[in-house]
């Protein structure tokens, strides 16, 4: 089933993100939603809808600079642009939903059922959510990204200690990607360890994971997969061939099994998937500590 | 106001994000609505919530054992936790929905108005908003992120012309971090280049930057809080004085005024702050080029 695809000349609904703040709510959200519809960027890298993102509005004057845009858009498409607004201020938001565009209010729904169980108003505060720039958690946030970037391919063995997540498996098998997410999005230590030939050589893991047990995660992706993705890096080497990347696979599980280290498959999973994953074990273990 | 604080032994209100997927939606969503009710990590560093990610629920047996668990945490707490889900199949939802806590569906206020729209039901996939790990999409996004990788800090001068962004500061300015998450967020080949005392000797940006005038993104911030940044890296040098990074900060600036380049200050922005305002010039800057 295909969404009606009345649209504008690229046959694209026009989807917009407004936000009094950054939009990255609006968007997550948004996208999340329009996913449900087989709307977004598809399989065959086409798009079915076209994105504007509009962050900031925050006064009754860029929310009608806002709208104006999205009406001259619904005229030129023929059809009605979808509007995922996070716009907290009631009268911001209500000049923004006269709009001739689909409004769709992503807080209203919430915060009553929210202030009955709270007991409490919403301070309706713009851009509340906002990551502050100087408190002591955005400090660390950034600090794990310093480490996230210092410690990156193991290049920093004697920092090792300090990781709250180390992620190892063979070469580009997507530790690189998820340390740096952990670090940017959830604001953890997270380093990672290549296991390289000289380590299945010696048939052990590399002395400096020695007696970081509970903190490691094991990667691991399919041959072909890895081989494809090396290939991309060093085409027709012995490095990209599927038979070295089977072997150097096979030989990581081994040792990481030995060492009772469990591994994850990354071959068709999304960083986002990966990290998530990640969290989720390292929570169980802290609660199995905690309950130890 | 302070929000009602009945709560479990730390006092904090229990919050859960549910969903089938990593829950990144859940958890956007559901902090910016906290946000409104002072609800979330403090400027003291202390939170009056304790959050719990409940990811890959997408059975009736998983969701089930979440609802045992968040009801146990209500009678411990004494007090009804918040549950916010993006459950898409209405079975799972309506399972964990039975819940003593406050169930915040936060996908169903929207489907209806949107399948009136789109003539068209949604598809209910589970985790649909999952970014495909082998679609060209996602494929970019990596790549971006190993551009942003090894041109961070000015190492690959040679790779300047793939950029999307570039952009440029005084070392410590916020460059690095805006950087990756353009890239690991945007799929942005973001690329950044820093200002140093070389280039205010010689009075001209450094040569790889010309003809990118178009991608290039200045940013500035306070020298007060540029000496703070730089302590915690090299405390008592000077490197880290206040007078240093006064003069290298007015220095740049003058660097970038005389090339036309715009300066956003990165004093008290977060990095979404930071990457959203870059992305909306870019986009005018975009649209410039098209309507000249």
């Amino acid at each position: 089933m295909e969404p009606n695809q009345r649209g504008n000349a690229t046959g694209a609904r026009s989807v917009y993100f407004v936000s009094d703040s950054t939009g990255v709510t609006a968007e997550t959200f948004g996208r999340s939603l329009l996913a449900q519809f087989g709307l977004g960027r598809r399989r065959d890298d086409a798009s079915n809808v076209q994105e504007h993102r509009l962050p900031f509005v925050d006064s009754i004057e860029k929310a009608r600079a806002a709208r104006r845009a999205i009406d001259e858009q619904c005229d030129e498409d023929g059809v009605r642009a979808l509007v995922f607004s996070t716009l907290v201020d009631a009268s911001i938001a209500a000049e923004l939903g006269r709009t001739k565009g689909l409004f769709l209010d992503l807080f209203a729904s919430f915060i009553g059922p929210l202030e009955r169980e709270l007991e409490l108003k919403a301070e309706h505060v713009l851009g509340a959510s906002h990551a502050d720039a100087q408190t002591p958690a955005y400090r660390r946030r950034i600090e794990a990204i310093d480490y996230a970037l210092a410690t990156d391919d193991g290049q920093r063995p004697d920092r090792l200690r300090e990781a709250d997540v180390v992620l190892v498996g063979v070469s580009r098998c997507g530790k690189t990607p998820t340390s740096l997410y952990l670090a940017l999005q959830h604001g953890l230590k997270a380093a990672n360890v290549p296991l390289i030939p000289e380590d299945f050589e010696r048939g052990r893991l590399p002395e400096a994971l020695a007696g970081l047990e509970g903190r490691i995660f094991g990667l691991t992706i399919a041959p072909a997969r890895l081989s494809e993705i090396r290939q991309g890096r060093r085409p027709g080497s012995r490095y990209a061939a599927v038979e070295t990347c089977r072997t150097e696979i096979e030989q990581a599980a081994a040792l990481m099994a030995a060492a009772g280290i469990a591994c994850l498959s990354t071959t068709s999973r999304s960083i986002e998937e990966i990290a998530a994953t990640v969290l989720q074990q390292l929570e169980a273990r802290r609660g199995a500590g905690r309950d130890a």
